[in-house]
């Protein structure tokens, strides 16, 4: 993921894990403010562990970065704190890899993130990967269009966000607005497809807001078809994303084997001006790393195993210590991962413990062979051993 | 750093930020405990952020990995918390990178841990590293031959650890030994030098454990030499430690441009049973990756710049968009670092902007080199520009 990232030409940014409550809050809603890890310190003040990476970087943006050259591209690897219940591929600790580009409010720069999103979840070998791609400010614009309030229409987009039709009808019910409208709030997460799908909306909603909006979408799809991505994108109209701070396209990504989205992302114009700083336009994601181990998994990749030493230098009488200590920093400084005894073990229960841990070669540092200059290199897994020259060791391990 | 551990057959760990309290404060002491970020659930279990390594590790010794073949090698990089007030290389979130041996009790494994502490920090470029050798388990001795216990006693090591000698004074006179033994107190910080520095507590204490302890330091100096590190070891029975868990020889680490240890360690014998588990020896050591940072900066180390993209790809006209963008497809699949143009940028303005970044390569594709296959790469260094066929574009920056 970082490579990727920085193929991109996105830069990395570390910010502290825990802040102020009310800085990390900033911009993200109830829901999310709800979930963090909150405390006091000696002094009083109300710290919280990081929920998630967009609002500490806009703060960021609006005060250390503020005069950094636009657009400023920057990438994430950090561990995220969240008390909800546990389930699968989500721990109350879990990381995210993401990325937010800064500055820019054309299509262009939301479909560069979206690319960036695909490319860097294909590349760790995720297969069949699709995004779907949704428009908060189409659905704020709607919101406007039927006369209520953000606040007002809370609930409904929370279930359109989690796909809840009763509770959709539930939240239809406690507001005022007209009987189109609600069918219009109906029909939003029945859009999917291409983005044709948002006739729908046109035929039904006449919004200045609305169309931009739309027009929006529709050019953010062409710039991915320049990508040759828009293969992978369906238009979701349902998709509203949980998080306040978001104000135009939002997607989400998924593959066929596992339930819940991998990440998402989308624009979020005005937090960085929360912050008391200028107005930013600008755009991002994140990725759940752990959700992708377990997509991974399922998909049968196999990952490495424990890392384990190359070589174990074994020496066969205390005399020899000190060779062995000396040919093992030898090996080192060639590269080779290398361990030597220190638990005073002799050659067979030496022998024993190499082949338990997997480790491919033990190197025998014995007298009579050390008086001539040579070792015995013993390859655990053909079972065979071999007397080479000291002085020929490191090319006998580099053309292995 | 993480180099170096891989190359002397270390695993990493990973564990998690925040646990219990009572299982991070195990065998760490009031002090230490005292520094914990504590904080409650919302099930009012009490929590607490990690401010070191060695108890969670343990932890996870006595659990999860107490049937792993010995001995155990594994590092860590990560950051820890402490409610300090935040001094030069030192802010209330640092980071540790650091290693614990687990599984021997001999000298050979003390050794191996310094000389992997040693070369790490050499590994990293710092010059004039040195280590001062001491041992808690002599101090552990002779205060029981002064025939107090360690709660009476640790007013005396935390003095001797901040080299505090008027507290030392007064911390000798609220216990009742014997004014030889409190001589044996008073010349621990001023023993320093070679093993043989060790003798005046043997002129002076006649107990069987005191003199197994410095038997102890002798073989593992001894086996130093055979790494060939004798020479940036220097005794210091004045090092003790502040962390309660150390049983054995504990040191720390310096250069001279700094005035406060890189990082320490030492052997925690009891430690991994205090979890509930088996007994298992065990030594290892955290580096201050910060206070690295600063003594590299002290000795004019230049950090690398911030990192940034080798080439922009800058289209003149909206018709190439889609050319510049698969143009960029390509350059990053050959492992270049590669920008498209988001801002809808004229060529001039790009230039600048490339300039001002620092970017090396803009490749233009404006459309009359386009159409016979051709684009223009500028070297904003040199301040040339040439024509380059398309094909031939993977060549002229592998080359570069």
């Amino acid at each position: 993921m970082r490579e990727n990232f920085e193929l991109w030409g996105y830069s990395e940014i570390r910010t502290p894990t825990f802040e102020y409550f009310e800085s990390l809050a900033t911009g993200t809603g109830s829901e999310l403010q709800e979930s963090m890890f909150r405390f006091k310190d000696k002094g009083g003040r109300l710290l919280a562990l990081r929920a998630e990476m967009t609002s500490p970087i806009a703060r960021v943006v609006a005060t250390k970065l503020r005069s950094h050259p636009l657009p400023m591209r920057m990438y994430y690897l950090a561990n995220m704190f969240r008390y909800e219940e546990p389930q699968s591929g989500r721990q109350r600790e879990f990381w995210h890899a993401g990325i937010e580009l800064v500055g820019s409010s054309l299509p262009d720069a939301d479909a560069e993130v979206i690319a960036v999103f695909i490319t860097t979840l294909s590349g760790i070998g995720l297969r069949g990967v699709s995004v779907e791609l949704g428009h908060v400010g189409l659905f704020k614009s709607i919101v406007e269009e039927a006369g209520i309030s953000l606040d007002e229409a809370a609930a409904i987009r929370r279930s359109i966000d989690k796909k809840d039709m009763a509770g959709l009808e539930a939240a239809l019910k406690e507001v005022d607005v007209s009987s189109g409208m609600k069918d219009v709030f109906r029909l939003l997460p029945k859009l999917r497809g291409d983005i044709d799908v948002t006739r729908k909306i046109l035929d039904r909603v006449e919004n200045e807001n609305v169309e931009a909006c739309i027009q929006n979408l529709s050019d953010i799809v062409k710039i991915l078809k320049l990508y040759d991505l828009d293969s992978v994108i369906e238009v979701d109209l349902g998709i509203v994303r949980g998080i306040d701070y978001y104000t135009g396209a939002v997607f989400e990504g998924f593959v066929p084997d596992l339930g819940i989205a991998l990440g998402g992302g989308g624009r979020y114009d005005g937090l960085v001006e929360q912050f008391g700083g200028e107005y930013f336009p600008a755009t991002g994601f994140a990725i759940g790393v752990d959700r992708c181990h377990l997509a991974l998994e399922k998909q049968g990749f196999k990952f490495p195993m424990e890392s384990r030493p190359q070589i174990l230098v074994q020496h066969t009488d205390q005399k020899l210590k000190g060779e062995a200590i000396k040919l093992a920093m030898k090996l080192r400084e060639c590269g080779m991962s290398t361990e030597t005894d220190i638990m005073e073990r002799r050659l067979r229960k030496a022998l024993e413990h190499a082949s338990k841990r997997g480790i491919p070669y033990v190197v025998i540092v014995g007298r009579k062979e050390f008086e001539k200059g040579e070792v015995v290199v013993r390859n655990m897994e053909k079972e065979e051993q071999e007397t080479v020259k000291i002085e020929d060791l490191k090319n006998y391990f580099t053309h292995k």
